[in-house]
């Protein structure tokens, strides 16, 4: 048992939390179980109206945790009625023992809200391989339920918390229809973040009303360019996670096809919500001082240009030469040379905070040093890197390697 | 112009600098020519005799050095008589300005040794993306060639150092037939070292003789599992070299099969050279504290073995873990994870200092941490993956990541 790990506040976090506006159909309750924290929070359960849609999307890790391979089934059922969280410990690679705590998570829970236990998702996030007894969390479980209330949006995000060092939320209104929805959602992570997913969990409610398989469609597009689009050290955590619970109660029509202009809004909302998790999950990188946009354009294709983006965002040098506010550029051509895709050392051209520094195979003639620095030496670092091979684009958010980022991770379990 | 940089040596340097026996056809000079450093040699030349075979292989980065283009193309002629290394400035990403340097030099050692520019070898090691001048190393060529001699070993091995906080060199014989044949080797690299290949050089000189085709496949067997095998930062330079020279001095019968059972010893001690030389670079890598050898077997093949324990030797997560002696096998499954390659968490096998930590997908029954953690604080670690598939099997061996890599790589340049 370890208190919890308090690092300071990131320098790249929000000025404050969002006010979250309630959704009707949702209602939330946190407590303190002591799974691995003392004086804090590390439980949260979301509880959803019955009817209520659902969409995920989890982490591709072959080892992963029993919760994800939980929800995985769920899932195909369209609906739930709940989801438990807990931080501190991710029930991975916890064998048997590890599937039978979930599985006892969800019939107490289901027993409560009169629900099956296929319709309550489990998520847990934390330390990899320590056994996680069922009762610490079933025993709080009663208690929890009855506490349940619309408002406690900043709680849950608290609750969910293990390295990161702010709370992270989101919020957005749509349009369907003649219908204004709300969209909220909280995520967490701040370490082993990298595509497909991160350690990363994020959780969003609506209370527009829309069918299981379009949700799913239009959770899993959204969350390509978002969530998938960041990294923090390249390591991907077996507990990834996102899910998208539609309540229905906002009234509108069941929205039953991706394609329809009515939610043309709402997919732009959700768009928006995931990338605004997203980005307060890069700013929330362990020991991350700066965030960074890597833009990559004309590439051969866009897993082409993913690649690329993914090879300079991963680069230990490229983000330790961004930590230490040097315009290393010839990090970048190696992280180019090394992604393994198309690129020609003389079509290269490659930006930073929007000023070129190279073409024909070679720094820009007269090439000006200093406002290039200047800019590194700022919170808000831009890398452009066009190959001028072909159309394929895309976008990576990352941040530097500091000090900090061995500090937390070479004692985060002691 | 700056300094030259001179962090403390390495914990886990090798005891003393070994004593390199002359190879006969062999002889090397250095010279100061500040093309970076001041107070330290930065040039090498090594001569070879009239005749004398070459083998080599190159990073495969897409971007690569001008030094590493115009060696591949004179590597077809498959004979040598000089190399020409600089440190400092790797003259790669320098356009066409880098290829006329790269000839230039070619250009003059050929005048000076009365041969074909395409039997001078030219290798660079140092920051990208900055202009190399010829002159700097044309107007002293005339005095280094005038210095050669067969003893310089300790000197070569020196001047072409960059981060490297010790000179790396080995040496072995061999017999082939009825001859006694030396191979000396040196190498440096310290960090962008990963495979396919490493921010890394490697000069292998024997008096063995060895038709070239040979030579090239010899060369080519042994740097897969030596030089291929070794990882610091996952970074893959534009600069990566391995030469090996064949004076064919030593008088044997030459070499003209690669099957041939006269070859075995020397094959034998080649790939002793490159393994002492790949783990001393190792040794070496940026900020490094502990020596980590993964060792990973019952994969689905090679190759799976392969990125599983690139997986894992990469993961920065794993390393910050090895780096504060923290037992977090949990990582170790994460990293298995993540690497794409097929596993099952009941049967993989975790080892730690050859002591089982995992089965049937959990900590093993009544898991006693102490003698883990008692390994965890040695200078040598060593991690074991049995994935129970198959039988592919793959070795890797990298350092942890500690502060002193974001020490060097922050601030490399300045």
């Amino acid at each position: 048992m370890t208190s919890s790990p308090s690092p300071s506040l990131s320098p790249l976090a929000p000025e404050a939390f969002p006010a979250l506006p309630p959704v009707t159909g949702v209602r939330l309750a946190t407590a303190q179980c002591g799974i691995r924290y003392q004086d804090r929070t590390d439980l949260l359960v979301a509880a959803v109206v019955p009817g209520t849609t659902v969409a995920g999307v989890f982490t591709r890790s072959l080892t992963a945790s029993a919760p994800v391979l939980w929800c995985r089934q769920a899932l195909k059922g369209g609906r739930a009625q709940a989801v438990v969280v807990n931080s501190g410990n991710s029930n991975a690679f916890t064998g048997r023992q590890g599937e039978r705590t979930v599985v006892a998570t969800a019939e107490v829970v289901a027993g409560l809200l009169g629900c099956a236990p296929a319709e309550v998702f489990v998520a847990s996030t934390g330390v990899i391989g320590q056994p996680l007894a069922p009762e610490l969390i079933t025993s709080r479980l009663p208690e929890v339920v009855a506490a349940l209330a619309p408002e406690a949006w900043p709680a849950a995000a608290q609750a969910i918390m293990t390295t990161d060092t702010f709370a992270k939320a989101a919020t957005r209104s749509a349009v369907i229809g003649e219908t204004t929805v709300t969209i909220n959602g909280i995520a967490k992570g701040s370490g082993m973040i990298a595509p497909d997913m991160a350690t990363m969990l994020a959780f969003i409610f609506t209370d527009a009303a829309i069918e299981a398989p379009v949700l799913q469609k239009l959770l899993a597009e959204a969350n390509d360019v978002t969530f998938n689009g960041i990294t923090v050290d390249g390591d991907t955590s077996t507990s990834d996670t996102v899910l998208l619970f539609a309540t229905g109660q906002a009234g509108n029509k069941p929205v039953a096809k991706a394609g329809a202009g009515r939610v043309q809004d709402f997919r732009r909302a959700l768009g928006e919500v995931l990338l605004d998790l997203a980005h307060q999950i890069v700013r929330d990188g362990e020991g991350a001082g700066k965030f960074v946009t890597i833009k990559v354009a004309g590439a051969e294709g866009r897993k082409a240009a993913r690649r690329i983006a993914f090879s300079i965002a991963n680069s230990p040098l490229v983000k330790t030469a961004i930590a230490g506010e040097d315009a290393n550029w010839g990090r970048i051509v190696m992280a180019v040379g090394k992604a393994g895709e198309r690129a020609d050392r003389d079509r290269l051209q490659i930006f930073i905070g929007g000023i070129q520094v190279t073409a024909g195979g070679a720094a820009v003639p007269d090439y000006d040093e200093a406002p290039v620095m200047a800019h590194m030496k700022g919170r808000e670092i831009e890398i452009g890197v066009d190959l001028g091979l072909g159309k394929g684009e895309a976008t990576v958010w990352t941040c530097d390697l500091t000090h900090g980022y061995i500090d937390i991770n070479g004692s985060y379990r002691s």
